[in-house]
């Protein structure tokens, strides 16, 4: 995979100000709208799209390396190197389009060796486009931070979300999400219909002959996704102990009549919205004890589903489900006998980060029409499992609406 | 997928000393080798290892919410939540894991609302190991960095890579990066017999009766690496004009007798270090300026190939190529008329990153033995077409060795 450098003989390019009809490309408008101090300053980001879901939201274009963007008035700036340029062009929803060349020599004069990094060349681009101060996220690079100031360069570091209008969904994500949960079912009838098909022998699962391993099945699943046009990675298909660690993958055979944890978020390749979803099935026969556990991680479920709302707080909603295990008698705990009980969170936001704003758990936030959270109860036990439950949820004024369907039947034969 | 928060009733729990050997831990000695400033600070990460190479290198765990490690001594810590504690035990190449819940508390006194973040954690952790100074990556979190220095912890921000030991690979990482490159290959063999059967009608290629599209050759491509072992993404398959932005992946119908260039780039489940090849091919027949073409890429590439050796310039190799194009009567220029010619890099370091230190290019370093970096010159012309060839590289004292390996034949019929 190539990567820029400034050509031997690059000539100027003009700025290039295109007009595009983007589905999800959010009004600058409304990006800006949380956004206190005055006078407003200009959102400035420095990072690849790929790893920085701001950077995505910002400039919908889709690049591995870190490139420069901003905003000037009301309009959207990117500035891309040769590489880029042309596909910037054609893909990005920015309204203004710069070439990086051209600005790197601009930017010399502020280079103490003469070669411009990205330091100065924001300080050329703020001198030009009049920006007297810039914010930039928590998670801006603090190296750039620092050059910037050095050069005298006015840069205001956020607190908390960068862009608080990525939380609230518009139609077009909430149907990207929907989607994304659409792959997690698909997921789901792939494992179920290996686990029936499955054979027991030796208390261990057979599949045409082989033991069905995590990774067998794990393999199977993002394959069915990938052909969905779907991206999953990283699925979680535990059974027995290791669903006692919630993020643990999964490791070889599975055995019968224990708890598997499937954890399925995959990433919606045209859109880079996720799904994420979880169920828990059981091959075999389970136990008083197993079914006590999965009705009760049931039941919390349905309790955090109906406690969903506009207005009301994640935490006082985390703390109902803590309160329903304790009151259930199931105790929480990490101590020299290792951790166990309900030891995560009851859910996050989704987007184009599985795990985004707002949160439902400790550190938790005020809920608000269109906020789009998993609700995901679970208990861990060493020694009889696993077992989690998680939906994804579209917060609406009077409560919520599922936007992820799959059944809760767990009981494999 | 579940996110942490502090359980309701989380009681204390130790520090787990452990070992473990882990074939692609580095030894700390080693890291901090090129560390200049004495006494040495401690390197400081907080970063999700799935994104932050740097993160995953130092802690060889895998998780996508942001954690704390840092060195203490000869020692590597990390601060995991609940539910990562389990598994960073079992999977971390850490000396020392520290749970965070505990960490929280000791480090409220800090929090001027009581409730302990990262910075108030970090100042925590400092003042027990008695860590005078930490040392953290030029991408660490702008934000946090602030929140620290408020807290009068002492930290340098590093300029240029964090970790130099990464560019110099250890004989496991080049086994890694060597599977990497023939999962890569993997996805050629299938791109060759995909055209070998295609036929052609109307200038469109046709395989089992339908247009053989970018999309359905990415697929087969992706899921045959991922059957091996390896995920695939943004895999380029572009043909004619498209195939001019060198980062298009390439959509819509192939067509016969345009050169299409694949690049492509898995990453190794297992080890997480990656692949990265280009070959450019053509379905039909050649035209004599596609022939000068490609060939002058090929002469390039071994130009290049022959030109790699510890202790040269990555700028002097680069210039070597820019000089080469130019003497072939090949223009590079970027203007009205659009950007041509040899647009990007001759090559760049790979490893748990797909683009990391050293560079070839405008901006090179000086090579060194056990830097593995990829050879790919290329030329771009919008109705002409694009030609890349990329290989990969390990850098020895006399010259270098090709870490990949597939055939250059490009003319299909």
């Amino acid at each position: 995979m190539a990567v820029l450098t400034v050509p031997a003989n690059a000539e100027n390019s003009p700025a290039v100000a295109c007009e595009r009809s983007e589905l999800y490309a959010i009004p600058f408008r409304q990006i800006q709208k949380n956004v206190k101090r005055k006078p407003t300053p200009s959102p400035l980001l420095y990072a690849g799209s790929e790893t920085s879901a701001d950077q995505f939201y910002f400039t919908h274009f889709l690049a591995g390396d870190p490139f420069i963007a901003f905003g000037a008035g009301r309009k959207r700036c990117g500035v891309f190197s040769m590489l880029e340029l042309g596909r910037a062009q054609k893909e990005s929803s920015l309204d203004i389009i710069l070439p990086l060349t051209e600005w790197q020599k601009r930017a010399k004069r502020y280079a103490s060796d003469g070669v411009a990094g990205p330091a100065e060349v924001i300080k050329a681009l703020a001198r030009s486009y009049k920006i007297r101060r810039f914010a930039v996220p928590s998670n801006f690079p603090a190296g750039l931070l620092l050059k910037l100031r050095n050069l005298g360069v006015q840069v205001d570091v956020a607190d908390g979300e960068f862009f608080p209008a990525r939380a609230i969904k518009t139609p077009a994500e909430v149907a990207a999400l929907r989607e994304g949960n659409r792959l997690s079912s698909v997921g789901f009838r792939v494992a179920e219909r290996m686990l029936k098909k499955a054979r027991i022998r030796n208390g261990v699962l057979m599949l045409d002959r082989k033991p069905l391993t995590s990774e067998r099945i794990r393999f199977a699943i993002e394959i069915a996704i990938l052909e969905q046009g779907g991206v999953a990675t990283h699925t979680i298909a535990a059974g027995g102990d290791q669903a006692c660690d919630p993020h643990c993958a999964g490791t070889g055979p599975l055995r019968a009549n224990e708890l598997i944890i499937f954890d399925i978020f995959p990433r919606v390749s045209a859109t880079r919205y996720f799904g994420d979803m979880t169920r828990t099935y059981l091959k075999g026969r389970a136990s008083d004890a197993q079914h006590a556990l999965v009705d009760t991680v049931r039941a919390a479920h349905k309790l955090g589903v109906k406690s969903v709302k506009a207005g009301v707080h994640g935490t006082t909603i985390h703390n109902k489900i803590v309160q329903f295990f304790k009151d259930a008698g199931y105790v929480t705990a990490s101590d020299e006998k290792g951790t166990r009980g309900f030891i995560h969170g009851t859910g996050h936001g989704v987007g184009i980060d599985v795990h985004e704003a707002p949160g439902i758990g400790v550190r938790g936030t005020p809920l608000r029409a269109g906020h789009v959270v998993t609700m995901e109860p679970g208990l861990y036990y060493p020694g009889l499992g696993g077992a989690r439950v998680e939906d994804v949820l579209l917060v609406t004024k009077n409560g919520c609406e599922l936007i992820s369907k799959h059944s809760y039947r767990w009981e494999i034969a």
